[in-house]
C-alpha cells in the first residue's frame, strides 16, 4: 500500500518535493480530506472538488506565495487552504474564530486578495501585475482563477478590456464547468460551451479579440496536461488565458450528478455521498421560500408580474416561478447592474418587476437603483434577501449596509417585515402597484411560523404597529426580523416595556413615532444593519427635528466589519441577540 | 434657394412627410440649429453633431414614440430633442426650469428612458423588448444607440450577454466614433478600430459570438445608406447590432479637429467655430486642477504613487500626470468597478493609488469600495470630484449621496476640505500613507484662492477647525466647500455666531464636537449632500449618544431629486446658498 502523502504536506514547498507521478495520489487524498471534513462540518463542496488537480498543479508549478494567486469568489479555495498551512485548522472552517470559508488576506500570505463576491480577480491581479512591472520585477507571476459564470459578469469584462491593452505578466485560468451556484446562463456561456477539450471553437475567439493569448481548452482533471501547460505558460509574456474544462463535484458521484444541491450540501455521509435524511419535523419556512412561493401565487393572478434574479434561482427561490412560468421569470447571470436596469425598462412598459437580489450583492447595483429606478420613480420591487447578518459566509456576505444606502435615496420605500405573514402581505401590497420603488428586506434562514399561507392583506405603506403598550416610560422600537428577537427578549424578562414594530424604515410612521417619543423617556431601537445612517439614526433625526428629548439607544451593527460564525453568535457580538437585547433593556429599565 | 424645412418640423410625423432626398437639407439645417444655440447657451456639442444623420434616419424610418428609442448617456440627444417637440424650448437647455440636457421621461413621450450615466441603454431596451414580447406585440421596435466608449463598460456587456440568449425584437446601434469624452481606450476599442466602412474585421466577430446578428460597418453620415439599412433591419427578427462609423463634431471643423475640447466647448462663435477668447483675469483654480497638479507634484517625489481614472482624464485633470508619467497614470475607460478593484490590487503591493472618480459615478463602484477596499482596509485614496450639486448636468449627475453611502462603511475616512489649500494638504497627507482608505470629496468648479500652491502640510486625520469663537450660544458647523458659503454668509450679517469647519466627516472630531455641543444651545450644520445619513445626521447621533440637548438644524440636500440649474440656483433651492444660510442663521440667532 502506498504511504500517504498528504500528512507530510503543510505548505506548497512540501508539495514541490514530490515527483509529478506522485501528484495524482495527493489529489486523491486531498479530495478525500475535503469530503470527510465538509461531510460533517458543512461548507462549499462542489467547487473545491472541481479544482483539486488545478490547485495542486498551480502550487507545484508556481512559486507561491511569491507568485500571486487569486481565486475568484473563493468557494473553490478549500484545497488551496489545505495545501497552504491550514490543513490542521480546516475543521474550524466557517466557525466563529475559525478559518474563513473564503480566502482572506489576514489569514495567510497565500491569500493574496480577499474574495467572496464574484468577478474581482482579474482587476485585482492586473493591479498586482502593474505594480510588479513598475517595480521592475519581470519574473513574478500573477494568476487569476475564474469560473465561466463569473467571467460573464460585467466587472470581469472591464478587467479583460483593460488587461488586453497592457503587456503585463498575467495569467487568467478560466475554470469552465458550465455552472456557478446554479447552471451558467447567457450568450458567452453558450459560446464557451462549444469549446471541448482539444477543440477550440473558432480561431478568432472572443478572448483573442480582446488581445489575450488563448490556450486550451484542456482537461482540468488531467494533472500531467496541467503541469505541462502551466510550465509552458510561465515563459509566455503578456496577458494570457488558459481555458480548462472541469466537472463541479468531481470525484463524488452524487456531487457530480446533483451539482446545485452539492454546491453546499450541508451534512452528508462521506463514504456514500448521500445527504443525511432530514428530520421529519414540520419547520417554519425559509424567508426565501415565502418570497418564492408567494410571487408565483401572485403571478398566477396578475400577468404583469415578472421575476428577475442575477444568478440565484435556487438561493432566492425564484426557481419555483422559473419552473412554472419560464417566460416570465429570468435568471440573468451574475449581472446585478443589468438586472436592476432591466427591471426599470420593464417597469416603463407597465410590467410589475420583482427583482430578487441578496442585500450584499445589491451593492453591485447601487448606481442603477439611484439613476435608473429611483430618479425615474419606477415602481420596481426589490426583494432584498439575506439582509442582516448571514452567519458562516462572513464579512463579505453580511447584508448590513442596505438600510443606510437605500434610505438616503429619494422616492425609495424601505420595508422590513417582522415575519412570514408580514413579508407575504408586503409582497402582495407591492404587487398591487405602488407609486414608488420599494425594497423589501428579509433575512437568511427560517421564520417562526408553521401556518404562514394565510389570506393576503393589503398593508398601509409607512404604518408601524403597536405590539404592547403598558404603564411605563420605556419603549423598544424594532424593525424587520429583529422584532422577533425583541419579542422573545421581552418574554424572558418580567418587565413593563412598551414595544413597537416598524415594518417600514422609510417612510417612518410619523404619527406613531411622535406618540412614542412623547410618552417614553427611554427608547431602544433595534435593527440588524449598520447603525450609522440606519433605522435608529433616522429616529434620532426625527426626535431632534421635532424637539423631543427622549434618550434613544440604538442597537444594531457597530462601525466595524463582522466576521463569520453562526447568526446567533454574530448577533450576540453586536448586542442584538435575544440575550443582548435583554441586557440592554435591563440596564435602562429603571 | 431651397425653402427651409426645419421650421415646418415639430415632431417626427412632420419629418416623415418629406421625401428621402430632402433629408440631407434637414440635416444641414439641424446641424446649424444646434451649433447656433449651443454657441451661446453652452452645452454638449460634439456628440450631437455626430448623430445628426442618424437621428433623422431613426425618426424617419421608425414609428417613434410607439417604437422605443433609447440614447445611451444622452449627450448626443440634442437633435432628437429638437425633432421631438422641443425645438422652441431648446434655448432653455440645461437652465433652471428649462429642458434637461439629457433625455428625461417626464419631459417627453419620445424620451423613453432617462439617461445620464453610461451603458444603461441595452438593459433598458431589453426590458422593454421583453415586455412587448410578453404582451404579444411583435411589431414594436426597441432601439438602443450606444457609443464605442459606453459599450465597453461592464454593464453593457451584461446586457449583451443576456440579450444574446433571447429572441426579442431589439436593435443596438453602435455609434463608433472612437471617443467618449476623451478618446476611447481598451482592447475592445482596438478591436473595433479594425473595422472600416465596408470592411468587417473577422467573420466571427465578438458581437456575433454573443449571438447578435451583426450589420455594418456603414458610414453614419451617409443618409441614404442609413435609411436603406434601417429599413431592412426592421424585418430582421431577434437581437441585432448595426455598427456605424461617425465623426464626433461632424460638420464643424474645429469640433472635428479638437474633439475633447468641443465635447462641451462653452461659448463659441457660431460662424467661425472659434472659442470665445478667455478674459485675461487671474482666476482661482478649478478643484480638479488642484488635484491634477498636486498628484503630479507628489508623484514626482514618491515613485509609489499611481493615478487611475475611469474615462475622465480631462474632467478629473489626471491628464497632467498621464502626460508626464504615462506608465503610472491609467485611463481604464468607463469601468468604475474595475478602477476601484485595480486600485485595491495595487495597494496590496505597496503602491499608493489615487483613484479619481466623480461622486455620481462612484455609485457604480459601491460594492468594490466595501468588499475590495474597506473590508481589506487597503489605503486606497479616492479623489471624489464633482461632489455636491453640479449644476446644469442635473439630477443624474449631482454628487449628493457620497457622504451617506461612504460614511456607513467601516474603516473609511471621509474628508471634505474647505478650499484649495486644504485639498492640497489632505492629498499630501494621504500620500504619506494612511492606515485606512480615504475618500476626499471636492466640488465641481473653481475655488477661491489665487495663491494656492503653498508648501504642503500634513493634516491630523479627524481634526476639525475653529474658525471663529464668540460670546454666543449659536454655532455654525460646516464641512467641505460649504464652509466657504458659511464664511460669506456670516460676513454679510452682523451677528455673533461661532463657526467651526469639519474637514473630516468621518471620523468626527469628538473633542471639538463635545465642546461645541457643551457651549452652544443651537447648532446649524451645513453640507452639500443629502441630509439623511449625512454629516449633520452624524452630529445629531453623536449628541444623542453623549446626552447633549442642543437644538441641531441640519442644512443640506433634502429627500428629493434636485434637477438642473446653476449651482447657485440649486443651492438656493436647498437652502445652502449664502443667502439661504443667512436666512437660517437669522431665524435662530435670537
Amino acid at each position: 500500500m502506498q504511504e500517504e502523502l498528504l500528512p507530510h504536506i503543510e505548505y506548497p514547498i512540501d508539495l514541490r518535493k514530490l515527483t509529478p507521478d506522485q501528484l495524482p495520489y495527493v489529489a486523491q487524498e486531498l479530495r478525500d480530506f475535503v469530503i470527510n471534513i465538509v461531510a460533517t462540518k458543512e461548507g462549499h463542496l462542489g467547487a473545491s472538488l472541481g479544482v483539486i488537480e488545478l490547485t495542486i498543479a498551480l502550487h507545484y508549478i508556481f512559486n507561491t506565495p511569491e507568485d500571486l494567486l487569486i481565486w475568484d469568489v473563493g468557494h473553490q479555495a478549500y484545497p488551496h487552504k489545505i495545501l497552504t498551512g491550514r490543513k490542521k485548522l480546516f475543521h474550524t472552517n466557517r466557525q466563529l474564530h475559525g478559518i474563513s470559508g473564503f480566502p482572506k488576506r489576514s489569514e495567510s500570505d497565500y491569500d493574496t486578495f480577499g474574495v467572496g463576491h464574484s468577478s474581482t480577480s482579474i482587476s485585482a491581479a492586473l493591479g498586482m501585475a502593474i505594480a510588479s512591472k513598475l517595480k521592475g520585477d519581470t519574473t513574478k507571476q500573477h494568476i487569476a482563477v475564474i469560473g465561466d459564470a463569473s467571467i460573464a459578469s460585467g466587472m470581469a469584462f472591464e478587467g479583460l478590456n483593460h488587461a488586453g491593452v497592457t503587456d503585463v505578466n498575467m495569467l487568467i485560468i478560466l475554470n469552465d464547468n458550465a455552472i456557478g451556484i446554479d447552471p451558467s446562463v447567457g450568450a458567452l456561456k453558450e459560446y464557451l460551451t462549444k469549446a471541448k477539450v482539444g477543440f477550440k471553437p473558432k480561431t478568432d475567439n472572443i478572448i483573442e479579440a480582446l488581445n489575450f493569448s488563448y490556450f486550451g481548452p484542456i482537461d482540468g482533471h488531467d494533472l500531467p496536461a496541467l503541469l505541462k501547460t502551466l510550465e509552458a505558460l510561465k515563459s509566455i509574456k503578456g496577458p494570457k488565458l488558459l481555458h480548462i474544462i472541469t466537472t463541479k463535484g468531481k470525484g463524488l458521484k452524487q456531487a457530480e450528478e446533483n451539482q446545485v444541491t452539492y454546491h453546499a450540501p450541508g451534512k452528508f455521509d462521506a463514504s456514500t455521498g448521500n445527504l443525511l435524511p432530514k428530520e421529519n419535523i414540520q419547520q417554519p419556512p425559509k424567508f426565501q421560500d415565502v418570497f418564492g412561493h408567494t410571487i408565483l401565487e401572485l403571478a398566477e393572478e396578475n400577468e404583469k408580474i415578472v421575476g428577475i434574479t442575477p444568478a440565484m434561482p435556487t438561493g432566492s427561490s425564484l426557481k419555483y416561478m422559473m419552473e412554472a412560468m419560464p417566460d416570465r421569470a429570468f435568471d440573468v447571470g451574475i449581472a446585478e447592474q443589468h438586472a436592476v436596469t432591466l427591471a426599470a425598462g420593464m417597469a416603463t412598459q407597465g410590467l410589475v418587476p420583482f427583482c430578487a437580489i441578496y442585500s450584499t450583492f445589491l451593492q453591485r447595483a447601487y448606481d442603477q437603483i439611484i439613476h435608473d429606478v429611483a430618479l425615474q420613480n419606477l415602481p420596481v420591487i426589490f426583494c432584498v434577501d439575506r439582509a442582516g447578518l448571514v452567519g458562516a459566509d462572513g464579512a463579505t456576505h453580511h447584508g448590513v449596509f442596505d438600510i443606510a444606502f437605500l434610505s438616503c435615496i429619494p422616492n425609495m420605500i424601505v420595508a422590513a417585515p417582522a415575519n412570514e405573514i408580514e413579508l407575504r402581505n408586503i409582497l402582495y401590497t407591492a404587487s398591487l402597484g405602488l407609486e414608488h420603488p420599494i425594497a423589501i428586506r428579509y433575512p437568511r434562514g427560517r421564520g417562526t411560523m408553521i401556518h404562514w399561507k394565510t389570506p393576503m392583506e393589503r398593508l398601509s405603506i409607512g404604518k408601524g404597529s403597536i405590539l404592547s403598550k403598558k404603564e411605563t416610560k420605556i419603549a423598544v422600537v424594532s424593525t424587520g426580523s429583529m422584532t422577533t428577537n425583541a419579542l422573545e427578549a421581552l418574554k424572558g424578562i418580567n418587565q413593563k416595556v412598551n414595544h413597537f414594530h416598524f415594518g417600514f424604515i422609510k417612510p417612518l410612521d410619523h404619527t406613531l413615532l411622535k406618540s412614542i417619543l412623547k410618552n417614553n423617556a427611554t427608547i431602544i431601537t433595534i435593527e440588524d444593519g449598520i447603525i450609522r445612517g440606519g433605522f435608529g439614526s433616522a429616529i434620532i433625526d426625527f426626535a431632534n427635528q421635532y424637539n423631543f428629548s427622549s434618550k434613544i439607544i440604538t442597537l444594531g451593527v457597530p462601525d466595524q466589519f463582522i466576521h463569520h460564525g453562526t447568526i446567533e453568535e454574530l448577533q450576540e457580538i453586536c448586542g442584538i441577540s435575544v440575550e443582548g437585547i435583554q441586557k440592554t433593556i435591563l440596564r435602562h429599565v429603571n
